[in-house]
This record gives C-alpha cells, sequence and structure tokens, in this order.
C-alpha cells in the first residue's frame, strides 16, 4: 500500500491518501482545498482516486471533498450520523455514498472500518485502516478531530462558533465514551489525526505529526482520565476562542463548497486604480510590521503574509464583500489567494502591488511601534492608555496593571473604545498587536501605538503586575 | 524618458511602453493580454499608465489595451478612421477618445502625433514620437502593421481572413500612399513596428526588432518601389493563407474583448475522469512529438508546447466550444493557458495530466512516423498516396510527384480524404506532417504515417520532383 | 517537541529532525547531502541545529553529517561500534563525540538512548527518544537500516558491495539477537527507518513511511521468525545484487565526504563545444527514451530523470573521471547535479543543452525500440538474440526460451557480447531495456535494438517460456 | 540576420547577440559574466556562437568574453589599440584574434568593421555591422562607451578611477577626434551602445535603449559641440566620482578574469554559526531598509537588493577578504552572489538566513531613523551634526547650512569623524544615509542616525540653505 500525509502548515491541517499497490486504487481523507497536491501525488504513483471521504463537517477551513470527487469522477463518502443539524446538503448527488458507524470501505485491498466518535461534532466518524494483504491487525486510525497527538478535539467548538446554546457539556460526555471505546483498540495502532500544533480545534496539540494509541494513552491527558465528569470539566476549560469565520466555513461545508474551477482568475490592478477606489475599499497588506509601519493606504489592514495568515484575514474579513490584497510582488499575492480560498473568503477582487502606495491620492498612514521602554513612559506618565490584545488564557497567565484586555479577533466587531484618547497596544510578542493597532485605525482610532516588544518587555521596563 | 518594448516570441508581436521622467506618467501601445508585463515594468519604474492606445483593430492576437485601460483607470485612445465597418463597438466607453489623422496625445512632455495610414487595414494610425525636452526632431514611429522591419503589413488580409471581399487591391493603393508619405520624415527617425519575423501579418519581416527609415528606404523592398501599380502587384503576391481565426481576432478586438479577470480559474483534472469524457471531446496534447506518438488519447491533436503553438491550436480549435489540454506538468498547462488566451481561446475546461494516460479506458491511439526512405518505398510500391500539408510558396519552390497538396491548416475544414487509403504525410521538416496526421486520426483515417524529415530527404530517397 | 521528517525519493532515504520546544535545541539523524532542507526547516520553526548524528556508515548515498555540523557548528555524534574497519576517519576532528551502546544523547529535554544493533553492519546504531516532559514510556526508535517498515536491513551488503568475504553469515545471526533485544520494547514504540520502498538496502520494504513495532512484530516477516537459523537462511535469500558504488559510498563516508561547498560550481557549456569533445567522453542524456532513441550524442548514456537516476547514474559512471549531462533545460540539469552529489558523483564537468545535438560533428545516433510483436519476429526467426537484463530474482520468476540474462548493471564491467551478433534487449517494462541498449551502444555493439513492453508481453507475442 | 540585446538593468549595461540567419553563425558583443543568457538565446534560435568580442577593457563589471569563448569553443577577438597598458595580458592564448582600427569581423553574411574610437580609453573600438544580403548600407554601430544615447563616455575614467595621472585632458581631445570621425557615418545608423541610464561610464545618459546617428547629431550635447577645447571643457565637467572598485575590474578584465565554472558553489550557512564568527566579520545584509534598522548583526553592512545593489558592494567590500551576505529567502542569496560576480567579488563565502539573527549571540544592533522634523530640531538645538553623503554635482544644486560633505562611498577610506559626536546622515532621498549610517556604525560610530526623508523635507523642516 501506499500512505502519504499532506499538511498544511498555516491551517495546521492533515490529510492522508492511502492506496491498494495491487489495483491501484487511492482514497483521500479530510482534503482541504488545495486539490493539485491529491491529483500528482496520485499520478506520481500512479494510482487513481475513487474514493473521497471526510471525517466531520469542518469548522476551520474549506473541504476540497466535493470537488476532488467530482474533478476524479470518485465516489464521495459522506457521514450519515448525528440529527437533522448535522446532515450534508448535498448528500443527495448521485456520486455519494452515506455512511454510518459499523460501515466499510473498501478501497482495493485496504479496509476502512467505520467508528462513529461523535463529540467534537455528532457526526463526527474515524477510520480504521486494516491492509488485509499484510496483516488481519488494523495498521492504524483517521481520527480527524476525535483524538488528536497529546489532546482531544474540543467539544465546544459548536456552541461557541456555530451558535449551538447549551451543547457542549453533552458534547464532552459524548466525546469521553467515543473515548473509551477507542481505548479498546491495540496499542500499536497508529493515530493520524487531521490536525497539529497551533489549530483552533484544540488547546494543546503536539508538535509531532503523529503518534500511536498505546502511547497517547500514557502520554495524552484526555486518555489517562477515568472520570466521565472530571473529564467533561477538563476539556472544556481553557478552550480559546474559536474565529468568527468558523461559523461560515461550518456552512459552506454542510452545504457544499463553490468550485474553485468555477471561481473568476485573480489578477493584478494597476496602483494608479488605487487612488479612484471608493473610501472604506478592503485591503490587507501582506507587507512585514516593518514595511506596513513604514507606510500604507489610509484604512488598510495589516495581515502579514506567514503561518497565522488565513486565521487573521478570517477574523476580520466579510465574507459578502469584494475585497484586495496588496502584495510586494505576484508570489506572495497568489500565496494569500491561495490561503484565502482555504478558508472559503472567494472575493477576492484582485491585487495591488507598490505602486498602489505611490499612486494613492491621500497621504499614506503610519504606524506607531514603541519600544517597551518608551510605551511604558507613555502608560505611566497617564499619556496613553494600554490595551492588551492577548487571549483569555495568556491575560491569566499575567497581565498589567491598568491594561483593558480586548483579544486582538474581536477589535472588529465588539469594540467600544474612544478614538479620541491615546493607546498603546500590546500582546504577547508584538505581532498582533501591530495587526490590532491597524484596526483601530481602520475604525478610526487615530491616536493608536503597538509595542514592539513582549509583556515581559514591559514589567520589566516598570509597569507592575495586576494586583 | 523611459522605453520599454515588449516582444512575444509566440505572437511575434510587439508592444510598446513610453513614458516621461519628469511627470512619471507613461502610455501603452498596441497591448496584448498579458497585461501584467505593462504594469510590472511600470511599477518598477515609478511610472503610472494613463494612456492607452493601439495602431488598430488586430487580427492576430487579442487586445489587452481595453482591460488594461480598466485596470488602470487610464484613457483610450481609438481610431475614428475608416468607414463604419472599422469602428469600436465599446467606442462609447466612458474613458474613450478617438482619434484620427493629425491629431496628438500628449503624456507628460512626450508627444504622439497621431497619422492615418491606411492599407493593411482602413482603421491603421501610425503615432510619431516626439520627446520635447530632447530635441523638436521626432525620436522615431510605431508603425503598427504599416510599416515592418524589412516588409510592410499586408493589404490583403480583410479579404482573405475576414472576408472583406474585392478590397485588397484598393488597399494595396492605400498602403503606397501612406507609405509615400511616411518617406517624407527624416532618415533618422527609429522604426518599431508591431511584429517581427515569423507573424502571418506580413510574409518577409526581417529578425532585427527596430530599425530606421533611413535604413528601410535602402534595405525594405516596399520603400524602394516607386510605381504604384507594381507595388500593388507585388505586396499582394506570395502572401501566405492566413489563418481562420484571424476572423474571430478581429471580431473580438472591435467589439471588445472580454477580461481575464472574468474568466474562470483553470485546473487540473484527474486522468480517471478522462475515461468519462464523451467521445469526440477536444484535447490539445501539448507534448512533443516524440511522447505524442508513443501514446496518446484517440481523438486528441497533437498541438506541441513552443512558438507556433497559439497558430496551430487557433487553426484547430472551434471558439465555441469548451477544450481541455494534456500536458506533462501544470507548468506547461499554465502556459498554455496564457498562450491560447492571447488568441481568445476562452474556453479552456481544464488541463489533464499523464495520468490521464494511464487511466483512459480504451488503448492508446500511437502515431506512426516513418524515416525518408521508408516513406519514399511506400510510395513508390504503391502501399500509400503522398500528402503535402506545406503552404503554397513552398509548394511553388518544390514539389514531388504524385503528392497532393493541402495546407495543414484547411485539413480539418476542407479535407474530403478517402479514409481508407493509406497515406504518408510529408511538410517540409516534419512538424507539421505530425500536426496533420493527429488531424486526420482526428477526422477517423486510420492509416496515416507522418515523415519525420525534409521533403529534401524525400526526393534523395528517390522521390523524383514532380514534372 | 517537533519532528520532521525528511524523505528523498530517489534514494528512498529518510532523515529526521527533532527538537525540544523549550531549549530550542534541535538533532538532525542520517541527514543526505541536501543540507538545505534541515537549516531551512530549523530556521523556519526557530530552533538551532546542536547535534548531528547517523545510525551507521550508509552505502548507498553520501552522508551530509559532517558538513552539516560544520555548518552549524554542532556535535557530531559518531559510532564507535564495530572492530578497526568500521572506525570513522574523521573521528577525531574537534567536533566529534564517539558513542557505544548505552550512551545517552540529551537534545534539551529531549533523550535518546543509544542501543548498538549490529547485523546491517557492525557500528549500526539505533536511537530510542524520550520525551521526557510528556512520559517517561519511549515515543519510537530511529532504526536507520535496522528494521524497516515490512522488513530489516540486509546484513550480506558489506561481503557483496564492499568486499568483506565470509561475514554475511555471522551478520545475519547478530541481526537475528539485534531483533529479539528490540523487541522487549513496548509495542506502541513508533519505528522510524533510513529507508522505503524502492532501497538496495532491503528487499520488500513497505510503502507506509514509518510504523510500530507491535504492528511489525505481527506484520513483518523478520520480527516474526523466531529461529535464529531458519532467520538466517531467509534473511540471506533473494537480495537484490548491490550496485557497484556502494562500495565507493562506503569509503567515502568512512573517509569523510567532501563538502559541497569547495565543490565548483556547475555550468552550461555551449552546445558548439560539444563537436570538439574528444571521443569516448562521458555523457549522461538526461531525455526522455522517446527523445533520446530519436538521436543522441555517440557513446553517450540513457539515464533519465526520474526516481532511479541516481542509481543508474551510479552504476554506469565511474568516481575518477570527468562526466557531463545533457538536459533539456537547466532545471533538469540543475536537478541531475544534486542528484549525483548525493552519490558523490562530484566530478560533473558540466551540462549540454539541446543545442549539443545540432551542433554535434558526426551525425547523431539513434536507438531502434520495437515492440513486442516485432522483437518476437526477429528472435523466432533467428534474425536476433534475446537478451534479459532483469535481476535475477525477476529472472526465477519468469524466462523466456533462449534468452541469456545479464542484469543491465553488470553490462559496462563484465560484458562479453559478441557486438556483430543483433540483439534484441527486453527488461521487465521497458526502461532498463533501454538504458541497457545504450550502454551496448557505447561499447560498440551496433545492432541492439531494445522491447517497448513488458516480458509478459513478449510471451503473449510468441516467445515461449523456459521449458 | 538576428539580433538580440541583453540588458543588465544593475549595470545598467549593454551586451548584444547577432547571427547570420544562413550559416548560423553568432557573435556576442561586450558579453557580461551572466553566460547563460547567450547560451540560451542562441540554442533558442539555433545559432552557435563562433565569435567573441569587447569594444574595450570595461571598468565597471567583469567581462565574460573570455569565459563565453572558452565554453564555446569561439574565437576572441581583443583590441590591439593603445600602448602597452593596455594590451590584454592572455592575448597570447590560442583562440584570441587582436583586432585594429579597418578590420573586419566576418560572421556568415555579416560584416563587421572595426573602428578605433579612442577616448573613453584608449584601446576602446567601435564595430560598424552591415548585413550584406540585405544592403550595401551598414544598419548600426556598437558604440560600447564611446556614443552613448545623450551622452559620450567619460574620458576621465582612467585618471580617476584607474590612477593614470594626466591622461584626461588628452583623452577628451581624442574622444573629440573620434566623434567627429564618427559623423561621417550616416543619420540613418543606429547607435548601440554598452550603457543605459545609471551607469557611471557617463553622466547624463537616457532611458532610451537604442537611437540614430541622426537623432544624437541633434539631441545629444555632445555632438553638437563644433570646438575641440571647449568639448574637452565640458565633458570633463560634472562627472561623478567613480566607484573604487573601478580599478579592480579594470585590472580583472585586463589580466583576464576568473571562471566562474572554477569557483566554488556557494551554500547557506546556518544561523547557529554566525555566533562563532571572529568579531569584524564581514556581512552584507541585503534586507530591505525597514527590516535592517529593527535589527541587525553588530557590524553588518546595510546593501540592500535592488537597482544599486553591485555598485554599494563594490564600494565597501574589499576584493582580497572573504565576506558573507545575509538574505531573508535563498533566491536573495542567489541573486545577489550572481551580482557580486557581475563585479568580481568572487570571495563570497556563504549566506545566512535570518536564523543568524536569532542566533547572533550579543544583542542585535538597530538602526535609528528619523524623520526630518525630529532631524531638523536635533540639528538646530544643536544635538547632532548634519553630515551630507551626497556627491558633488548634487551638493552643488542645493547644500543645507552647517552640513559636513562625505560622499558615501568615500567613508570607509577616507573617513576621520568623531566616533563620539552625535551624527544625523542625510542623502538625496534616505537611502544612502541608510546605508553611510551602517557603514558608520562599522567603524564604531555608536551615535549616528540617518533621514528617511529629503534634502527637501529638511530645509521645509527647518534647516537653512547654506549662505
Amino acid at each position: 500500500m501506499i500512505f502519504k500525509r499532506f499538511y498544511d502548515e498555516k491551517l495546521a491541517q492533515a490529510s492522508y491518501l492511502i492506496g491498494c499497490a495491487v489495483t491501484k486504487e487511492a482514497a483521500v481523507i479530510d482534503a482541504n482545498r488545495n486539490l493539485d497536491q491529491y491529483l500528482q501525488a496520485a499520478d506520481e504513483e500512479g494510482f487513481n482516486i475513487v474514493a473521497v471521504t471526510e471525517t466531520h463537517i469542518h469548522a476551520d477551513y474549506v473541504s476540497g471533498s466535493r470537488e476532488l470527487a467530482a474533478r476524479t469522477n470518485a465516489r464521495l463518502f459522506l457521514s450519515d450520523e448525528g440529527d437533522a443539524d448535522w446532515k450534508y446538503a448535498f448528500a443527495h448527488e448521485p456520486n455519494v455514498t452515506l455512511i454510518r458507524d459499523n460501515d466499510t470501505i473498501r478501497i482495493g485491498n485496504l479496509r476502512l472500518d467505520v467508528w462513529a466518535t461523535p463529540g467534537h461534532t455528532p457526526e463526527h466518524l474515524s477510520f480504521i485502516l486494516t491492509d488485509e494483504p499484510a496483516s488481519a491487525e488494523p495498521l492504524g486510525a483517521f481520527t480527524g478531530d476525535f483524538v488528536f497527538v497529546g489532546d482531544v478535539g474540543r467539544p465546544d467548538l459548536l456552541e461557541r462558533a456555530a451558535g449551538f446554546e447549551g451543547t457542549m457539556e453533552a458534547a464532552a460526555r459524548k466525546l469521553f465514551h467515543s473515548i473509551q471505546r477507542f481505548k479498546t483498540l491495540p496499542d500499536a495502532l497508529m493515530v493520524w489525526p487531521a490536525h497539529g500544533a497551533g489549530s483552533a480545534c484544540g488547546k494543546s496539540l503536539g508538535g509531532v505529526p503523529v503518534s500511536t494509541l498505546g502511547y497517547e494513552k500514557v502520554a495524552n491527558w484526555a486518555l489517562r482520565v477515568e472520570d466521565e465528569s472530571s473529564f467533561a470539566t477538563q476539556v472544556l476549560a481553557g478552550q480559546p476562542e474559536p474565529p468568527f469565520y468558523f461559523k461560515e466555513m461550518k456552512r459552506m461545508n454542510k452545504m457544499g463548497p463553490a468550485f474553485l474551477s468555477e471561481l473568476p482568475r485573480f489578477v493584478r490592478i494597476a496602483g494608479s486604480a488605487a487612488a479612484q477606489m471608493p473610501a472604506g475599499t478592503r485591503i490587507l497588506d501582506l507587507r512585514p510590521v516593518e514595511s506596513f509601519s513604514a507606510g500604507h493606504i489610509p484604512g488598510s489592514l495589516h495581515i502579514p503574509m506567514g503561518k497565522g495568515f488565513p486565521t487573521w484575514a478570517g477574523w476580520f474579513t466579510p465574507y459578502d464583500e469584494p475585497f484586495y490584497v496588496l502584495a510586494a510582488n505576484e508570489a506572495d499575492a497568489q500565496q494569500a489567494a491561495r490561503d484565502l480560498a482555504s478558508i472559503g473568503l472567494d472575493n477576492l477582487a484582485g491585487w495591488f502591488g507598490l505602486d498602489a502606495l505611490r499612486a494613492h491620492g491621500s497621504p499614506l498612514s503610519t504606524l506607531d511601534r514603541v519600544s517597551p521602554s518608551e510605551a511604558a513612559q507613555r502608560v505611566q506618565s497617564g499619556k496613553a492608555e494600554l490595551l492588551d490584545v492577548r487571549g483569555a488564557t495568556e491575560v491569566a497567565e499575567r497581565s498589567l496593571a491598568g491594561s483593558r484586555n480586548i483579544p486582538v479577533g474581536f477589535l472588529l466587531r465588539d469594540c467600544d473604545i474612544d478614538v479620541d484618547r491615546p493607546l498603546v497596544v500590546h500582546c504577547a510578542a508584538g505581532a498582533r498587536a501591530a495587526i490590532a493597532a491597524s484596526v483601530l485605525q481602520r475604525v478610526g482610532h487615530e491616536k493608536v501605538s503597538c509595542v514592539a516588544g513582549t509583556v515581559d518587555d514591559l514589567a520589566v521596563a516598570g509597569l507592575p503586575d495586576k494586583g
């Protein structure tokens, strides 16, 4: 058999291709929208993709399953577990087969046993792989957002991100039972989860890509807890706030994501056209903070390229309006377009190069970045208020006296800040503070600075901890 | 001032960007659809494109003028010369300025004097550039398809390609008068034409990209002929047959080409999907002849990557049907998509990789390539007929006894060949014979071979010249 | 912790980077010469490489350990197991630490327990990784060429490839004992081997990249055999002939490989210079078989790009002479240079483009590829002899009457073939037959053809099996 | 014939390939070290390079002529004009033909008439091209550093850059006579010079790439001046200071440049190794000023990628010491290596990525960039001195009261600045001030700031002009 793991660093998301070496048939599990990677891998190995499936309706990225099945003429296996709220809206399409607990999918000589593993979501499935010619013992399990390396999928996401009120406690208990059943499998079973470190679908995912059930039994807190109630308490504690756009993702993936092949091409727009754009035009500026702070188009958001790019773009970009990116070169712009498509931000209307900065009619905005000592001085002298844009867990660990906390992602929607009052924004190390400052500038705050340094630097510079 | 020449090897087409160093304003002349090259060049030099113009309604590629003006918010200057048949259908758009003989376009301190230079087409303009701060003397002329290096634009294209019956003689005489007027300009004037060697818009274009009026007066046959009638005779003689798709190009460019930014994205399709395609699906196979002949999807056409690619694609691909390409890798597929867009073949529905060959249900077709000696033997022994797919000019130079001549481009439309009679196809060196053989295979000819060698090789191998 | 696996498809070789998330220190295990992949991965994660080690003196590729340690200023841990023949010649270098069974290497909070696991080679080590903050249980083992997925490292390589006569039986027994000791570790232990499917360091490696000890106990034949003698018999049976260059690799890796940074740059040479090359100049032609067979420089070898490229290059290229590659483009040439460096073929003197074919003074050679039916006809009519260039294992499965067998790799050294007798060469599917035919052409055989098809095709075409 | 112009933006340098379409023979004129561009262009067109020549011993970049001739087996035509100081040291090599005034080089049907055109240098030649099949009239002239578009080659370079004392006046007069002779050629002659705007080989080169003799007669000041003495005065006035490295280039090009194919490969060095580098290690930091100022390795120089990169690197890097670059990614590093090779900085020992910043033992340096108003305030209040690092011509146009002027290039060698006195550095727009500040930091100045703005901004901010 062949086995390929595809890991998207920015989504912290894993998908898998497995194939039977005899029949040259292959399956893809939990495909994202970067379909070329699967098509090319299958081509290189001489396999045909005949089956596409996914563990559940994902909330953190747009699923590529539907389009991949269409482009390959493969059968699409979708979960039929969970109640009416969790049924795929495109399940009637002719290439779809609905699957439930105890079903079996065969790909040549490979066997995927379907297990219902609810908890993270009601319709969640896991797939236990047995390579029949090699051994009757299972080789591993595709666990999706059920069991990660070092953690389990959070059962509170539905309630917090998708608005299903009052479900998280029950979900936590379901998850506990799913785990107990999973633990009956052999220690040697490999665990192939859908996420790695950095995903918002769990809180403490490890940096090792795959693990074994035996190792997780001793090293993963969630498999060690024996009591249902204390498990529920623990698993619901300290979960980070899910991004707003998760709700949108969930909706797209349930209704059936648009096909990339039907979206319009993505092109450069001359900088000179930037001068004619109406005020308020949404522009994501992809450049590093040093460049953005030196000069940017007024109202544009600082969403720099890199690991966190899709997440920050998702927090701050409406799904129902056209928007633009500003990039230092075409390669960056094209990469951003792929990243934005991965979370369904399909309304990207074009990209601007650096000529847009030159051609822009009004003066460019700058962003005031200050050292921790300068920041401390301003705050202590009363010249500015301190805004902490970190998440609740971080704030709980250390927080500075007099600071107000609004997590960066909430600034655009929930923020009632006095735009005339000078602000100094800080985060853990400086990156989010700069993003936050650009968001505040966009909503009209003109006296905002951001700290280029850590919260500990600020403490060293003289700002006392909260009492 | 700045001056940039953009040369597209496959279209044998030149476009130009000029700009005033003081005001940083720039103009683009005869843009093709590869807009990024102009946007990037302007950006790198720190210029804004404020004017877009073209010498005439082109027939050999899709104009990028309209979309470039839209993306840059530039003014679009279009010819108002010629009668009602030659008016741009989108001349009413708000950013359009119509121009006529003796008009002047100013780009900062640069001056473009508009000259009507009919002949190739009725609405044809040339632009005489004067860099006013440097000298009152003109520096050069953008001559479009009027005067090339070593030749002039053919006045028969309208009649032959666009169906304007009975116009070529009159056009030739108009061209003569345009030339005489042009010769009144100084010898030192540079000549910046819209085409180079290989273009079907003239017959003997030189390999030197730009020239001077003084040099053309002594080295270009068309400027040396003093007599109107003998000029007309000469200029109409020996012109190659224009491709069918020129008519379509002319129509597109007159009506207003679609915007690339509004076309759908271009994606890979899994090879396994090829098996489900209906018979007759149009596929252009981009691979070299050695690969194509070893195995290809039945009915696919051999249109290899390289200089002639857009031309051959244009001859054989309908503009009103979806089609596919088959490529060895994504880079080739994307390049082909750009090349096809350059001649308006916008119905490209996706690309197949090499897995399509493997996955295709029915057996692959092969193409029989034979050596000149083998070919000669088959023809002399009466086992096969000889088909010459070269153009009329080439045939006039040397032609083999017993051969029938159908230029390759005509095979798909005008061909009444007995599909049961074995055929050996030859051309000048082998490339077109292979294309022709794939076309004949598509229309049902099963006993077709192509010669891997030259017409002279065939003669050496024993086939006598026509008597 | 972080964990990265680097898999080189062409070497079928895996290397690993692990790092402690607290101290940001990292180690690399079994580095190949593509050092940038490790440097870049460490950089992206914000880690410093402080330790470099390898499981044994590799025979199938050039180790990058020495140069990586030099470029990173890391400590280099080398095996001190085995007798005098197995000592690293550069062990005295100041950054080297020698290690033996039961030693421990610490990288931040990670612990690598050193196990001597002789068998494949005497000095072979395995490294058991424990992530101390996560669990006292070990997470996995870097097993090098000791235990693979589905197989174990062959104990005959020394004798067959490096000329250590009479050692293979004893090595097999040592391997058996190493395995028994290894089986005492927990079932849940992950197994991270140094090779995947296609490596010549074992005979039946699986397509799954990593496994678990528990799964290997049930699915890997070598862990299931309980009897020492029958293990020895089985493990020595059916091993493929190791490439000649393995001996050279072993020598290089023991003596200390040259640093890539000290090798000269690799440049293009004009085709016109090909005409002046002395006869016999060694050229590896990288193009696909369709292109090579249509025309190549006389004496050049057909070594096409792709998975098998370094192996075939290694079989046929002397390590002490300069040689050239001929490539369709620079990207291919540069890729080949990297691939050749990976097996120590550092005498690459430059690359030729396709102009070398045109400019070459004498006529190009062609390669006669025939269909299975044409081949069968020639052999049955006595017009040609049949040469089978597959390996012994394949021949044992099916062999055609009258065929002579010389494995392709042996053709250049051991071949006493009558160069005047017409030959038809076949292999399993056609690829090696073409390589073999180019080798035979180089040594003066002028009447060689190769079969474009499988051995089964030949049987269907009428050639009977050996009695 | 074919005609290709190759323009290197960073060297502002043009080279040319011409070829005879009948014999497919080609020549290259004034090759730089980027040889692949010539080899590839010849290959694409199906030409063989049989002749290589150059107009003179260049001082501003390393000639590629010698290596190109070696790689192509072409004949190398070198000037034998000028006295003993101007003879090529490798003229005895077997493929060299020495040429003088009135000699002729033939490439197939193309004819190059050799004209001695001394002035810029004594051995300077121009080549008048006649395409004999097209016309007996010459088509154009390769004028090297003799006649540019809008200017002529400076006759003072030898004296100022290479130390030939007392020669510039005589050279200016020779140049005048060369020009008068050149003016006897036809107006229609095209002028193909070796440099474009931005070259230090002249002072006012135009942005149009090629011109005509007729146009230059009216638009180029140097061809309009009729009087020898006033020409000499004018041509010597206002010439910019040539970079120090020109002397080294001249020496290399005369002695015979090293072959790129013999230089060692260029590799990445782990950031962790940066910590062990001795103090004073030379590092060119390629990043943009925003990144450099935020943090750089102490003692590294700010030499950002872009048009001026080779020039600034040449001013500040000794030719006889190893040095490093620090780059954001490999592509930048490789581009820098090519750029540095173009001016002979062959001692490049490796590149560092961004991990070097993290791994560096001591704290990073920052660069204080101040706004014009902040700078004006510091200077007016006496807190800092003003240093103007522009060139003499610029200073003559506008200079601020109290400022001291040292052109940036001179800072490293001729600078006796009090390192304890706070300095504010400005230039015309900000780029050179940042470079200068990094140079001053390297030599121990710790209180240096640079102005992010123009000299005019400073005046507006309140600093008065010099009286």
